[in-house]
């Protein structure tokens, strides 16, 4: 089996385990699949659930589209070049306020040249502060980090932290996780085996960081007022998967399948004009608690 | 008076007499107004009603903001240009599914140079199809651009149809009405003072567009169903403003008051899967209605 292969039959058991473990989370609802294909080359199983007891809205993604590279990134390829994308991504945005909006993602792109490149991330958008969830979930981070390789949690925790900036509001769009982007063997000094190894650690780790939070706070009670801040972040969710997330302009750039791009949308999200929240609430605690901060 | 004044000071009136006369079809709620300043220069007030009989959430804000020209526009004109921009902008979600969203936006633009431009509209996102109403605004804009120049109307009622395209989708935002960005004597054969007039007539008619659709739609009963639609067609409306509006990027990139120019976004806003609606409902009917057409 060649590389790009076995990548891509890592990315389709991770969907599938991925998906199962969900199921049985959230004990109500199931997945439905779409299958797709791109009109030049490759294509999808986009998976969505709906209105379960735990997952209010959701989709698990897999993708292998390949083809001549479109026409906005030749100016940094000799044209006609060709290549292979694939990966998973999961956005999740559960029905109770204190369970956080979660996002994975780890996807793989070669060109038939032989350049070739890692990206993904797992990162963590709650509505509320909780020390501990955020300290866990860092630690797990960090030591799937350390596996590969010890520099790696700074600098995709930082990553991470710029990345997910709201910059106009100068918000953080929750507490972070790791980030990372066009990694190889000449600026990790890992191998394309071992770093192939990396990503299977990332993607194998989101099945226990989301079971972990799942099992603290999906049992929490919530009142009316609880829903609508989780409405409001929410917003601030789409609003940065619409205006800076490059997944998200990626995809609509190449002409991707714009339902699956976008199953990362809030199911209901709400702007209320200067929102302030009442001095020391919760609420009130939640941007400053999302401030770039060292959890582990 | 200068004529910066002179436009200043109608925009001020064009506010004062739009919040006047939606206060009154209300009936319930009234503005609440926030005064801003803008550390480099100018500033503005920000009008927003909220959980009105008629308006859900709505925004009626004007500003004056002056001072060197933002770095991103250097390029385009010498370095240390001084520049004025005025303007009012509107935009009002409903609470009834059966009545549309609007929005308005006059705007002047000058350089200490000499160098200036108009720019505005008025357009209509409604969540079902009304050929009734549809004509009658576009009869009544026709009308307005006549007035001034007969060009105008056709000319200005394309711009909109391709501006408000959402692009990824190949979706229409809503049944158009006039766009026009730029315009000053030397593409218009009228001069300021003309076009100042021409603004004129454009802000003044939004009292009486928006009150006809009220009259003919507020009191139409409505379903969850038609709710539901109307979120949906909400969420396109933000993926719109986020992704694409020049209005809302000119001012998160010039450091605007973020409250402000986002107070477009709707009050409650949803993203389901792939939703498709029901075959020969009235929902079907809505997006092949957006496509662009003769209305007069």
């Amino acid at each position: 089996m060649n590389f790009l292969n076995e990548v891509v039959e890592f990315m389709k058991d991770l969907q599938d385990n991925i998906c199962n473990h969900l199921e049985e989370l959230d004990g109500h609802s199931t997945f439905m699949q779409d299958l797709w294909e791109r009109e030049q080359g490759g294509g999808g199983r986009t998976r969505v659930i709906n209105d379960g007891l735990l997952i209010e809205k959701g989709g698990v993604n897999f993708s292998h589209v390949h083809g001549e590279l479109p026409s906005f990134l030749k100016d940094k390829y000799p044209a006609g070049e060709k290549f292979d994308a694939t990966g998973v991504s999961i956005v999740l945005h559960p029905q109770n306020p204190f369970v956080p909006i979660i996002h994975m993602n780890v996807r793989y792109f070669q060109l038939d040249t032989g350049e070739y490149w890692f990206g993904g991330g797992i990162d963590v958008s709650p509505a509320y502060p909780n020390i501990e969830d955020t300290k866990a979930i860092h630690e797990h981070l960090k030591k799937v980090c350390d596996n590969s390789n010890e520099t790696f949690y700074p600098t995709y925790k930082a990553w991470c932290d710029t990345y997910f900036t709201i910059v106009h509001r100068q918000e953080m769009r929750g507490v972070g996780g790791i980030f990372f982007d066009h990694i190889h063997a000449e600026n990790t000094f890992l191998n394309r085996e071992q770093l192939l190894g990396f990503i299977k650690d990332v993607g194998n780790a989101f099945n226990p960081i989301y079971a972990f939070l799942v099992k603290n706070n999906r049992d929490k009670p919530y009142f009316e007022s609880n829903k609508n801040w989780q409405y409001i972040r929410r917003g601030r969710y789409a609003e940065f998967n619409l205006v800076y997330d490059r997944g998200t302009h990626f995809g609509l750039q190449t002409n991707g399948r714009v339902e699956s791009i976008l199953m990362s949308l809030p199911p209901m999200a709400s702007w209320v004009y200067n929102f302030i929240p009442e001095p020391d609430s919760e609420e009130a605690h939640t941007l400053p608690f999302f401030q770039p901060q060292d959890w582990v």
